[in-house]
Formats: structure tokens, sequence, C-alpha cells
């Protein structure tokens, strides 16, 4: 029998938490148990919701101050039952966290899938092998590097900009995000005249990069656009998930005929996972189900740059995407926000070889411009690889030098 | 000119929130102001973000507890141009909490829409007008009770479920929002077999009962189903927007062939509004947004009940979904979970007579079953609305009379 095990972190002043996981584990399932006949009790087995543990976890003052009152902290896991609900992504949250979500201080944790239920998600269409078969890229990090400033701008200037983070050597390059549909640099254009400046460095530099261009509009209006995109030649499609829903990203994924790879952005998705007593986990999100859904690449903030997120946690997060499951293709981690060549070896420290490192201003801000950022980054890699140094590796290699000296080295860890 | 006007709540130890507010307003959209030349800057002016306000807020003891530190405290406006991005919310949410959503504590307070851009979001179809001049009800809030305990179970006891609950004279029924596709109670069936009850229920009283299906399954084949359901002559969908995506709603709104009046559930939404620092305000997702949308009711939680929001917040909340707007029709707002006949004048005096009172447990528990139950919150709407309190009105009334004796009278408020 196929179920669905959730895991939760409940706070609460009342504490009896294993009477409130079978409230729970009722509530969202057959509604009552003990008041029906046993005939009824019969029937309605199938659809029991079970409590599978209750782990009550210490008090933490910080959190007792916050809620003014004794605050008992526990990790709850229910297993619902399949039969009770379609195999796709809004049913399972709809009853795992739907009226749940609104019930106190309560966060999703963690889904396992268990059964046939699995067979019912895609998970990436190429994953990290097929994007590394694409680039043929082997054996390390791929780079990416992300258009900067472009709204308001026109195409030549979006095409300058391709060309040097291409000529710097990055593997993949990738809309901003906040690029939608407009005049000056509609998505067809982008996806046309971006192929075309790439396939010219390709035969000036034999190095191949991958343009991930922004699927964008009406949620009923991009199946016939990742189609476009698709028939016009497009490498793949960033898709901001958040914005639009998980299950539109599945969507996308299980069309036949759009078979695009899919990187996944992280926007608004801070709104589910920042806190730490509501919504949803990152690694659950961001992790596990983006590659349930399909996505190829799962962006998120490193533990490093500007906008950071805890270590162990991003760690976590990239385990889900990575780790070896019969059901699933791989997907890329990909460590975004603030990254400068300096943190190359933290990042492959955290992530192994298999991430994608994601530079915006650590590329274009680059004293010899985005070519010099994209070259700095594929020294750091190289050298981290070899067991070199960057201060070392920047003796031979002038790029990476400049980005030393202009961004700082190695940082230390938090 | 067209913009979204965004308003955060931003919590950090740093201070100059000005700082801040600017590199927001830049950093969402030109990217950089003062190191462009003047020419640039010149082309790039209609893109480039305002700073609206930044309004400092006292410190609060136990957000710096929380915090550890010292945590500054303020509300910051920013505008957007419209040029920046297409006119639907999955891009509009991205520009304005995008990366922003994962930037530290921060939490989307409100969006004002001005211009053209108004023009862009349908709104509801039907609204309170139409949903009242489908039922012929006037001037008193309606009454929607919730199917219970549905999961494994067959089409005949649903039927007696709804009949029950028809005979009670509520205004509108809906399915319970975690009923999926099942071979049990297949979607159409419940529509064409639900559909006949009603039009004999309605036939021995004269009163007509709307029911409200749930639309679930795969997001692209939605579209397709809410069609089917029209063609079946289905009432009202229901609908869990928040495991979809607000724009799924609109883009079911929009359909010209299936013009069916759509129930907005809050499944899943918890996940966004329930941090005071992180995501979304409910006012804004529950209410503005879903009735932008096209909602024509939005079921939320009441001040009272099991799952109580705050009595501030959900008024506010529904006066998004009914305060006039040139644009717009209005929304019902619907106050649900935990609902007794009891509170019947907390709510009306909280939000009028324009507002669903909606009830699972209070209408089925009733000592005299579901239309017992029904009756009891038509007599208690009944009462209210002629400024007799429910114990003298449950003089007269029986089925007050036990409700109360039940559940208790109106409760003490908070």
């Amino acid at each position: 029998m196929s179920e669905v095990i959730a895991t939760y972190m409940v706070h609460d002043s009342k504490g009896n938490h294993e009477k409130k996981a079978e409230g729970i584990a009722l509530g969202l399932t057959v509604g009552t148990w003990t008041d029906l006949p046993l005939l009824e009790q019969e029937q309605l087995k199938k659809h029991k919701g079970r409590v599978l543990s209750v782990e009550e976890l210490e008090q933490r003052g910080k959190v007792n101050n916050y809620f003014g009152e004794k605050t008992f902290r526990s990790i709850i896991k229910i297993a619902y039952p399949a039969f009770n609900f379609s195999a796709d992504l809004p049913a399972i949250l709809t009853t795992v966290f739907g009226k749940l979500s609104l019930d106190g201080a309560i966060k999703l944790l963690d889904l396992e899938l268990t059964g046939e239920l699995r067979s019912s998600f895609p998970g990436p269409r190429y994953g990290i092998k097929g994007i590394r078969e694409k680039l043929d890229v082997f054996g390390r990090p791929l780079v990416m590097s992300i258009f900067k400033g472009v709204i308001g701008r026109d195409l030549s200037y979006l095409k300058s900009q391709l060309s040097a983070q291409a000529q710097g050597g990055v593997d993949l390059v990738k809309d901003d995000e906040i690029l939608f549909e407009n005049d000056q640099t509609p998505f067809l254009d982008r996806i046309i005249q971006g192929k075309e400046v790439l396939r010219q460095s390709y035969e000036e530099t034999g190095k191949r990069t991958l343009y991930a261009v922004n699927l964008t509009g009406s949620t009923f209006g991009l199946a016939d656009k990742a189609r476009m995109a698709a028939e016009a030649g497009a490498d793949a499609l960033l898709f901001n998930v958040f914005s639009y829903g998980l299950d539109v990203l599945q969507s996308l994924r299980e069309l036949e005929d759009a078979p695009l790879p899919i990187m996944a952005h992280p926007a608004f998705s801070g709104s589910f996972t920042a806190s730490e007593f509501y919504g949803v986990s990152h690694p659950l999100l961001l992790g596990k189900l983006v590659r349930y859904a399909g996505a190829d690449l799962s962006l998120f903030p490193s533990p490093y740059g500007n906008v950071a997120l805890d270590r162990n946690i991003s760690i976590e997060l990239a385990c889900q995407l990575t780790k070896e499951e019969e059901q699933w293709k791989t997907a890329f981690p990909v460590p975004s926000a603030g990254i400068h060549p300096g943190m190359v070896p933290h990042l492959m420290e955290d992530f192994g070889k298999d991430c994608v490192i994601n530079a915006g201003g650590g590329v274009h801000g680059h004293p010899d411009g985005a070519a010099g950022g994209g070259k700095a980054f594929r020294q750091a890699v190289e050298a981290s690889l070899n067991g070199i140094n960057l201060e070392d590796a920047a003796k031979e290699h002038q790029e990476l030098r400049k980005a030393l000296d202009l961004w700082g080295g190695v940082p230390e860890r938090l």
C-alpha cells in the first residue's frame, strides 16, 4: 500500500503531542474513529491516517521567550494512505498540510512517498548526467553566470553580455529571473539570437555554453510557449516555480513535445521556508519536491554570500537533489547569491563535484569584465579539483588573481 | 504610468532602512544607478524602482529577545514600474518578492496596483451580488455547510449528507477540500447526482442550495475539467488555490466556456501567512490577491473557533474582499473553522451582512443532525438581524436551543 509519510515540527503550549498527532491523523483522513460502528471501521480502515512517532524535543529558552510561555516542541510523523488522494502534489499538499498549515505553529519538514505513488512523479528528464552529456563536461562542478541589469535594455545589449559570459568559459548562462516578456527583448528573439551568439562562441572556442531562457506569462499559456521554445532550439528553461506552483513545474516536465531541461528558481520561496515555526523546510521544498516534480537544476541560497542559508540546511537540501533513488534521476544543486571565486573551495567541499557554481556580480564585476569573471571561476574550480590553494593558483592565473584582490580570498567559515 | 506599490515589514539588526530600501528599489529593477552614464540613466529612468516611504517602528522586547539582538523594525513602501514585468501575478510576485523573500526577515504586507495594470486582473465573475442573485437571498449573511468524513464513503452516503444539509436551509454546501478524484464518488457523478438531490430538495422546500464541487487534479487538466463541470451543470467550484498557485485561479476565472463561481479554499496558505517576520500578510493573500485573481468567495479562519485568526487581521482581510473598487466586483468573506451558532452575533458584528457563515461540525454535530444544524444557524442569523439575542430567540426555536445547549452561547470576546 502506498503512503505519504509526513514529518512535522510542532510548537505549542499544551504539550500532549501524542494526542495532537492522533487528532491530525484522524482529522485529515476519516474524521472520527472510536465513535464509528465496527462495520464502518472495517470499511474505512484503509483510509485511516496512522501516527508513526512522536519525539519530544527539549524546550528552548529563546522559543519560550518568543511565545511568552513554556512551549513544547516535538517532531511528529504521520502516514497518510494514498487511497485518500489523487497522485499529484496539490492533492498531497492539501491533505498533509492544507488545513493543518493554518493550525498554530507547525512546520512541514519532510514528505516520504512509498510504493506505487512514487511512479506518479517524473523527476528530472535529463538530470545531472544528461546535462553533463549536453555540455560534454564531467568530473567537475559546472559554472553558471547570470545576465545582469537587463531590464530596459535591448537585444544587442543582451547579446554582448551573453557573448562575454560565454567567452569566459562558463557552462551555463541563465536569464535574470525578473526579465519577463517585453518589446525590446522578446522571448523568441532571445532564444534565436542567443543561440546564434553561442554558436559563434562555440566555433571560436570549442566550448559549449547552454542558455536558460525565462519561461513566463500566464499559466495556461506556458505549455504552448515551452513548445515554441523547444521548436526555436532553446537549450533550457528557467522557471520561477514558486510564483506559479510546484504542479505547474511538473506539468511542464511532462510535456512530451517540449523536452527541455528545466532550471528551478527559488524566487518567492522564502515566503514558505524562512520561518523556523511555520511553512515548509528548505530541503523538502527546494530539494525533494522540486526534484520529484522534474527540475534538472535547483537554485538556492548558498551558505556564503549576501543571502546566506544555514550550511547544514543547504547541504541537506543538496543531498535531496543528488542522492541515488531508483525512481528518479539526480538534479544539480545550484548554490547561489553573492558568490565570488574565493568561495569555490568551500562550495566544492560542501557540495562536491556535482553542483553548479552560480554567480552574477562575481562574474560581471570582474575587472576584466564578464569574460574575465568566468575565467576566474573556472580557474578556481580547476585549482580546487587539483588540491591547489587559490593563492597559489592565482600566481599562474591573472583573472583569478584580480578576483581574489577585488573580493577577497577564501572566506572564514562562520 | 502603471506601478505596483509594495509595502514591506522589515526586521534587522543593522538599521539604516533608508539605505536598505534604496538597495531593494534598484536591485529589483535596473540593478545599479549612480554608476551609470547619464545617457543610460535617461534610457532606464522609466524602469527604476522608487522608495516612497520608510517608516521606522518602535523596537519590541519580544522581537529583540527572539533574534538575540537589538532589532530595527520598519515599514517600507517601494513603487515598481509596470514597464518591468508582464501583467500577471507570477511576474509581479517574482519582481517584488522573488529574491527578496530569501533576504532576511521581511514580510510582504500589501500590494497596490495603479493605472492600466488593474485592468489585467479580472476579479470575481459573479461577486457578492451575482451569488445572491443565483440564490435569491438578500440582506442577510449566507449560511454554508461542509461535507464531513466523506473519505472512503460512497455516493449514497454523500447524497444523504447533501440532502440533510439542504433540508436545514443552508444556502451553500461545499465539498471537503481533501476529497479528490476517486472511484467511489467521482467528480462528474458528484455534480450530476448532487444536482438531482438539490433539485428535489428545492421542489420540497422552495429553498435553493448551491453545491461547490472540489476541482482537483493536474494543473494543465483543470481547464477541461472545469468545462466538463460547467456542461454537467455544476453550481460552483471549490478550489485549493494555494496548493496550485494564484495564477491558476486566475486562469480558471478567465475561461469563457466554464463560467462558474469559484470558492477559494485557504488550504496550505498558512505556509505563507503565519509568521510575523516572513511571507505574505493574510489580508493581501487571502483578501486582495484572491479577489483580483477572480474568486467569488474566499474562506479564511475566523477570529473564533479552533483555528483562530487575529480579529483585526480577519476584519482587514474581509475588507479587502468587500470594499468598493471601480475595477472589481466584491467577493464574499467566508470566516470558517470551528464555527457554531453561538458565534453568529460576533461574526455579523465583525463582517456585516455580506459574509458567509460556514460550519462543518457545527452543522453535522447538531443533536437533530445536519438538517437541525442548518436550521439553528439560520435561526441565529435571523435573530441577530432583528436585534434579538440568541437566548430569547432560542425560546421560539428548538434547533437553536439545542445548539446553544451543546456548544454554548455567544462566546466571550478574547
